[in-house]
């Protein structure tokens, strides 16, 4: 394909709204461009991607027997309301009326029409198992969209579901997606890991991420030195490398002091002389759902962990069997709760629920707020100074930690969630009442595992892991093309009759060409390779034909290659192998 | 495929709201699933015929340099506003609000995503022509969605914009897109017209729309007997078979008459003798275009037209150069204008414009109401009774009128609306400033043209022309599968092992093949095998295979041969051709 006939823009600069280096390279080299935030134009160049990338997702699931549908875009309000997540869902789900004032919004996700479709159809065990998928576009009503099409409001997703017999059939069909997945990212060439996750909003139980490595990853990971345990760090177990256990073993007696000017923990270590994690801080969230708009009431409680350590808000959202994350209190909401200022709180004489940290357990005779602005309390002792509601696993993994393997330490890695697959048991079924009728005839909730691929999210992963200072280094299995011509003479004939020869000879081998046959100087034509990142280029020139020599250059390696004319061919197929 | 493998559930029964033929046969083979009006899931029957009349569309326009993008489904206000179809457009455009309070829609039509895409790229003359499209899901808020497909609310439409330096060019690019359209309904082998048509409210000047013949189809077509003239009713211009001149030489006084209980025009006819054609109706119309909704002003106007006519609202709307056709007034509004009600109206005395219609200018002392209940004026005469603000071809044209072309006559046709090719000219580049620099570095607007295809139109409208009693005969370019093999002993393993070994060469032909393995009568999988309508059925059983026969028949034809098993594959590639 010649580059006069597409519609080819490259910018030398990235928009002021590109924070990461995959957002400014898709949109300097005119992949994207912006019609509204989180909205955008895919042009030619990454449509062409985008149909290869949804193509390798299509073979390897038809592979194993899933079977694509198409869902709308557009949903009723009352299926969503039959499994609650009209109002679960939040302000992401993009609500409104249409002109008969019926309410729908748009799909941010199919598990309520996909139950539809088949709870009509499926009678009995005889018609499962089923897997259903579909490619299509979905809507998050993001606040603030970024990253390009990492967290955008409109993009593609591959969305399936599997509908089985029982949990062991359906952690069958789990497994076969699973494997799936990992045919289909191991065919793009990325560097992933896959990774245990947290189950958010959707239900279920069991969940697994497959996230690329990339430093401007959303998501932080932790993976073993030794085993293969990896976890995204939202569920990872935090294990000390080393246990703290008080050595004191007396419990002392409770004592005020003043801490004017004593707000942090850093302060306060640094100012009392004590190890951060032998202090105690004390934070403070609404455990109200805000499923209803109108009830603004909070239910606060309050969170104690070592004062080294950071809440983490999905172990803390699953150790109350909550569905989205609490909410942290704000400073004037603290105070009325403690009668003090962030900095000053503790839990002693509070009236709220009181959560521990497992990591609070080992520790005497500890510090923590009064409740009094500029005050705290020394030699503070749990059940003797306040009640413990419950204690668990509620802070962050961190780096270094111990492997909850048992076998060496977590490693940390920044991802980009490019899927995730779940089991969902019968959480949809159940309230959608799709059911089957066993071999006894008693009818069962279907059980039933979503998975997902953010198919226009990967592109940009793609990106993100594969660049270099010049541009974008494109896998070969999702390169636009594999061979981007540089015809640096093209009011010669001579020249563009060998470039077209080449160009057809190539496209005979089933490798796809961008030619660049502009009338531009050499230099801002190889600037444009670089940048738009096909795999090889091939530079054609009167100078080089004149010495019978033409240039292969690998576009990952910069590797060059000078050869005769003859040859290309057969060095083109051996860089794309 | 084996049938076990997918998920098809066929109906006996049609569902109530299914008027048409093709929706139902669409719903009993499980092609399509309403998840609200107008808007349904497609079974993976129905995507494997999408995904083959895409690739019919790329191909074709991919072969006259058009280029693939994907523009969004969510629209801001601000860029519709720009062109003002925010408000022009009506209620049909799905409008609402953002969680930020900021307005979007979805998206009917892209003339303003694609002239943004292409204006800030555009720079001069050289970067033109350019051929922009996409195929993706479009929206329009029907009131009362129907026909299934037909008339959803959610479709997926091929949509192409093309961009020129002046009409000369921009005509030549519709010439392109012309050749293409008839090439991909040529390839589709359905039967179809190519129509002169009205441009609507999308602006432009010239048009075509690519018509499949179809009794349920909402558009009426008139198409020479002789000529290759062939309009929409809307824009064919009416020239009786015999122009009726009236005889009478000289002028009779106007005389009111009383005509209690005659209201219609049959009715006057029948009892003044008088024929149809010699009468004069007089219809009334508001000109208020109600783009603002807070005027709601009755701005009225009254049309004349002969007895045996019938207005052409479109006619009306071209010549008074509105944007969407007026609305008649209601009876209410009739009297208030007129002092009488609908059926004792006429001109004469009327103190607002007056259009009249060409076939009335050749009549004489003729009759028309007196604006009084139940009174008729007789002898009345142009120019000497009222006044012509202006006069013109407002009617409907029908079978038997004159061929505009000067040959033969005009015949009736029914048609589904598949394509239409449009000549926009400069409206949206003009509006939204989409210029290039010409030779002479001057900027000049972008010509535009804009090119549809209702992709899932068209999927069913192929079935409103394709079906029999009982049930669809796909084309064989869109049929989901080539062969549809049904087993009739699918546990005699000898039986099974034919049937897979006669799939497995069909499949290394590139046949496509759907073997039904149920454990089902032969009647009911006969059944089913006519009603998804593959274009060759093959059936298979132990009885047969003891004679050393299989059968094989032709869906359109019904004609059964039965052959040898070694011969299946070369009849059925016969039948395929």
């Amino acid at each position: 394909m010649k580059w006069s006939k597409l519609h080819i823009y490259t910018l030398k600069e990235a928009p002021a709204d590109a924070e990461i280096i995959s957002h400014k390279l898709l949109v300097r080299g005119g992949f994207i461009k912006k019609l509204a935030p989180g909205i955008y134009t895919y042009g030619n160049l990454l449509v062409r991607s985008l149909r290869k990338f949804e193509n390798i997702i299509r073979e390897e699931l038809n592979k194993r027997n899933c079977i694509e549908v198409l869902m709308p875009v557009v949903h009723p309000q009352a299926l969503w309301e039959e499994t609650g997540r009209w109002n679960e869902m939040g302000d992401g789900l993009l609500k409104f009326k249409n002109r008969n004032d019926q309410g729908f919004c748009l799909a941010a996700t199919h598990e309520e029409a996909v139950t539809d479709y088949v709870r009509h159809d499926i009678k009995s065990y005889r018609d499962l198992p089923k897997n259903i998928y579909q490619i299509q576009t979905k809507y998050r009503d993001e606040i603030r969209p970024r990253f390009g099409l990492m967290r955008g409001r409109e993009f593609t997703m591959k969305d399936a579901y599997s509908f089985d017999i029982n949990p062991e059939e359906a952690l069958k069909s789990y497994q076969s997606m699973y494997d799936a997945y990992k045919a289909i990212f191991d065919r793009l060439g990325l560097n992933y890991r896959i990774v245990q996750a947290d189950a958010g909003n959707i239900g279920g139980s069991q969940t697994h991420e497959f996230q690329v490595l990339a430093d401007a990853g959303e998501d932080a990971l932790l993976v073993s030195t030794e085993s293969d345990f990896a976890a995204n760090v939202e569920v990872a177990p935090a294990i000390d490398a080393v246990p703290y256990i008080s050595k004191e073993t007396t419990l002392k007696d409770k004592e005020k002091f003043a801490t004017p000017n004593l707000k942090t923990i850093a302060q306060l270590s640094k100012s009392l002389k004590v190890p951060e994690n032998e202090l105690v801080k004390t934070l403070f969230f609404s455990s109200n759902e805000g499923f209803n708009p109108k009830d603004q009431t909070i239910k606060p409680f309050c969170v104690l962990l070592r004062g080294s350590d950071e809440v983490n808000p999905v172990k803390l959202k699953n150790m109350l069997g909550m569905v989205n994350p609490p909410l942290m209190l704000t400073d004037e909401e603290v105070h009325s709760v403690s009668g003090a200022m962030p900095g000053s709180c503790g839990p002693v004489g509070l009236n709220i629920p009181i959560y521990i940290d497992n990591g609070v357990l080992g520790l005497k005779n500890f510090i923590v707020g009064a409740n009094e602005d500029n005050f705290h309390f020394k030699n503070i002792n749990i059940d003797r100074d306040f009640k413990v509601t419950k204690s668990g696993d509620l802070r962050m993994a961190k780096e270094g930690d111990k492997c909850p393997s048992g076998k060496g330490t977590l490693k940390s890695y920044r991802g980009i969630e490019v899927g995730h697959v779940f089991y969902l048991g019968t959480k949809y079924s159940q309230k959608m009442r799709a059911q089957y009728l066993d071999k006894n005839g008693k009818a069962q909730p279907i059980e039933m595992g979503c998975y997902g691929i953010g198919v226009t999210r990967t592109l940009q992963a793609a990106i993100e892991q594969c660049f270099d200072v010049d541009g974008i280094i494109w896998p070969k299995s999702i390169a636009p093309f594999h061979v981007h011509i540089c015809v640096l003479d093209i009011n010669k004939e001579a020249v563009m009759s060998v470039a077209e020869k080449i160009m057809t000879d190539l496209e005979n081998q089933n490798i796809e060409v961008l030619m660049d046959d502009r009338d531009e100087r050499p230099g801002s034509k190889f600037k444009d390779a670089d940048l738009l990142g096909m795999p090889v280029r091939i530079v054609i020139g009167e100078k080089g034909l004149n010495n019978n020599e033409i240039e292969v250059v690998e576009r990952k390696t910069k590797s060059v290659s000078k050869v005769n004319p003859t040859q290309v061919v057969e060095l083109v197929k051996s860089l794309l192998k």
